[in-house]
């Protein structure tokens, strides 16, 4: 590929355009060999059950290293936009740009993360600008599912783009203000080369709907209910949290906050004036005894995640919140892809207990989405209007999809990069003009490691068949000189086969392998260890029909 | 609990009343002490990535075991209702009952277990009946979503239960009868002393749909495309089947079957004269040339399962089947809770080859569901007038939510039973008598075995945590005599800390800790196998925060 000596202005997605999730997105500018850069979001996203002892994933950030990264810009503070600051800094070290409440969050990262004194981290006010070089910053209001969400205006000597961020049309946000349409339109009129944006819920009709009907629909729900009422709902999002404490308010029920990142979020919201003029909460410990039909628990789990406060409640397991017949739980959240089993499992083992479900399938209004519908979409596209589309924020499917209600839209030019596809926005037409390293790091045992590493290989294999290990020692001729322990791990037996006759067996086979070998071969370590090795595999897949890992240590004295 | 002595009806459910799934249900009838039974339907549940290396999971029949049991009905050959039978049949040894299709598709699974030639299976016609002792069974036609299902009339001389199976209202079922409600309602006339019945879609108002509409959604849609079509949706859904098939005639496509149990369920369907007056299927290599726009590929693999011919064909792995831009891809399919991600990423993969993709949720009427919506169940109610509502097939909170609607319907009485609980259905009120033991069994490495085994848990914890082994040889005195070998399987390391390095300063610790040991403690294999994993975990978890399984392997020589 000819690498151009103009000054070209390119976006390069390296994270957030094959999943929904771990943004991470670079803008360049300068010729081909001498770009400078501003990276905006550096996100996580969570490791699932196909990904045992992996919780969290980054963005590999590998091309980056080393460039002449100007700055960072953060949108809003969900986890898949700055999850993995206290991961990926060390490695694209540059000034951090964020709000008050973002920053707030970041600067909790960065503490965990032991990186509080090494980061500098700018805070912008809401609509504030940002002067990094060659790239022109301007925050732009939108409305999102939390507090300070912000698109971006990067203008650049070759044009201006347009970053939404994760953002839907409210026009009743709650908390903060409405999408600031007006610099949007503006925007337009100016120019927009690019707009990058969300595509979530490309495949909805319609609008996402606004948190001011979903606050009118709680406080109808909660103001007609007896007994205890709980409500899970992503403490991240500061206005549903509004909602709900006011619905509590107006019913005469005092709120307590149930998990961590519930007080984590109401600490960074009142950091920045929101969640101001309310009752304070009582603590877990006061609620204990007060009466049912006086309370509201806000909680967190809503996911089904099992150490969160409600599975908690659920299993019986909370030292403080109890919940039973005449009980009540609302889930004013959406069901994210991947937890619909653990999910159901909550929702069930709190139906078990008496308590009466509400979801926004039942309940329809008691949630929306954060993300823009297609209508909202067909807004933007009408208010900004670009010249090149760029879906982001979505697995491939999603990507098409958006990419075509552009071109329906009228928008001249349409790509859709993969993670780690360097597109040139200008000059000339927009293009992907070079393929970068990309993938995903796990964050395994602590450490960074490939997705593809030995390590998570080994414990899939381990989960699905199990480990056999087979250890004995050897003089130096090949002669067996202590017993051959056979050990199963995850290797079950049945009454008609119990496990240790089955190991025994496993042994004399063993033994029967080595007498077999010849002279030479039981000086060889290697041939050995194959030998036993493959006659154990054999054997496995006659017992138990299935391919262990077999470990055979031969200890030589 | 006392025994009643006089003749008692009672319904025991030992798999389906707490879960979606794995049928088992069981009526006795006689005294306490002498009961005959009939078991309705032995079936399956599937594994997920929460139960490594378990596909399977059956109930736990022990407490049936040894029980006058009369006859096995299985109701229709869904896994869920027919699945298990290969693995407990040889635990409840009894005839079975089943109408031709169903009775097709089990000889089938007795050949897989070798068990043909142990079991009497009578094939009994719609409508027929069968007369088990005090049991007088009538099969009634009703509609689902696979060939020839039934509910059950079980008439006792304390009452008649009906068992519905699996059902929803069906006007134009495509194959097969409409529900018989003339005998539904003739059955009411006569009085139902209770009614055992599906709750899956009890939280849906509305009804379920008719696969007549579907067909023509089908027919319309499939008419207006150009290029290859590939359909994917579940084989026993013969109806389904029928109208993708016609489908693609009327559109001049000729129709190839992908995978393995399309091509099982096609000869089940013959066998009972359903799918005939068709044109013959085209072979996989027959239609490798054929012209795009006049095939169509019915296949397996909807629900985004690795190895069927929809994830090869998204793969690019399938021998036969290629598509990509232009062509189609139609899910004419539910999503199985759970299957979320791994049918998106199919649908993704496909979409990123240029396949277009088709799901109700986009294309609403391409797939209905087979149980009965809340609009059906009042419906049920109003024709068979039961005493006592027994909702089963849900989880706690579907029955939950069932009962309340049986409640409505002014059912005098509803009992939920879990699975184990027995439920004396007369005389006298409907109640919960005795609770007996029951659960899940997983078949584990060819074995059937407890869900909490040992196995399972340890190939858990080598999934999340990793195996860490030790090995090394001492001497009757205490003394190492070989090399210290420490290996780590599922342990990661990274630049900073290769993997070799840790596992050296490991092997020095563990030679440390055997030194620090005493005379004594050093004849004792015990002693020094914990001392030694006790300092490995403490090890573990400063490297990698984690606490893997320590496997300690001392060889005395």
């Amino acid at each position: 590929m000819s690498k151009s000596k103009d000054n070209e202005l390119v976006f390069l997605p390296l994270g957030g355009s094959n999943e929904i999730g771990m943004n991470l997105n670079a803008y360049g500018y300068g010729p081909a060999d001498n770009r400078q850069w501003v990276v905006v979001d550096v996100g996580v996203t969570f490791g699932d059950n196909s990904t045992p002892g992996v919780d969290v994933i980054v963005p590999d950030p590998t091309y980056l290293e080393g460039e002449d990264i100007l700055g960072i810009v953060l949108t809003h503070a969900h986890e898949d936009h700055i999850g993995a600051l206290g991961w990926l800094w060390p490695r694209i070290k540059a000034p951090l740009y964020a709000t008050p409440f973002t920053a707030f969050l970041i600067r909790e990262k960065l503490r965990d993360a032991g990186l509080l004194d090494r980061v500098t981290l700018h805070e912008v006010p809401l609509g504030g600008t940002i002067d990094l070089g060659p790239f022109q910053i301007e925050m732009v209001t939108i409305t999102h599912s939390i507090a300070e969400p912000n698109g971006l205006a990067i203008k650049t000597p070759l044009g201006t783009v347009l970053h939404t961020g994760d953002w839907k049309i409210d026009n009743d946000p709650i908390v903060g203000e409405r999408t600031d349409v007006d610099t949007i339109k503006r925007l337009g009129d100016e120019g927009v080369l690019a707009m990058v944006c969300d595509s979530t819920n490309v495949f909805q009709e319609g609008v996402a709907g606004s948190e001011g009907d979903v606050k009118t629909a709680l406080a109808e729900l909660i103001g007609g209910l007896k007994g205890r009422v709980a409500v899970g709902c992503f403490a991240s999002n500061v206005a549903r949290m509004d909602s709900v404490i006011r619905a509590a308010e107006a019913a005469g029920r005092r709120v307590v906050l149930a998990g961590r990142s519930m007080h984590r979020i109401t600490a960074a919201a009142k950091s920045v004036g929101m969640l101001s003029d309310l009752q304070p909460f009582l603590s877990e410990e006061q609620a204990k005894h007060w009466p049912a039909d006086e309370i509201l628990y806000l909680c967190t789990g809503s996911q089904g995640e099992s150490r969160a406060a409600l599975s908690r409640v659920a299993e019986g397991n909370h030292p403080f919140i109890k919940l039973g017949p005449g009980d009540h739980c609302i889930f004013s959240s959406r069901v994210i892809p991947g937890n619909e089993l653990a999910i159901g499992r909550l929702q069930d083992t709190l139906s078990d207990r008496g308590v009466r479900i509400y979801t926004d399938k039942d309940h329809p209004g008691i949630h929306v989405s954060g993300h823009p519908c297609r209508e909202e979409l067909r807004e933007m596209y009408r208010w900004a209007r670009p010249k090149i589309a760029v879906p982001t924020h979505g697995m491939r499917r999603h990507l098409a999809e958006h990419a075509q209600l552009a071109k329906d839209m009228q928008v001249p030019e349409a790509v859709t990069p993969r993670n780690g596809d360097m597109v040139r926005l200008a000059p000339g037409p927009a293009a992907i003009i070079d393929e970068v390293p990309s993938g995903r790091l796990f964050v395994d045992g602590g450490m960074l490691v490939e997705e593809a590493g030995e390590a998570l290989r080994e414990r899939r294999h381990a989960a699905s068949n199990g480990v056999l290990i087979v250890s004995f020692a050897m003089d130096k001729r090949g002669k067996i000189v202590s017993d051959i322990d056979v050990r199963g791990l995850g290797l079950p037996g049945d009454e008609d086969s119990p496990l240790g006759d089955i190991l025994d067996t496993l042994a004399e086979r063993v033994e029967q392998v080595v007498r077999g070998l010849k002279g030479d071969a039981l000086e060889d370590e290697m041939v050995v260890e194959q030998a036993v090795a493959r006659a154990l595999k054999k054997a496995s897949q006659s017992v138990w029909d299935r391919r262990p890992i077999v470990e055979t240590i031969i200890l030589r004295l």
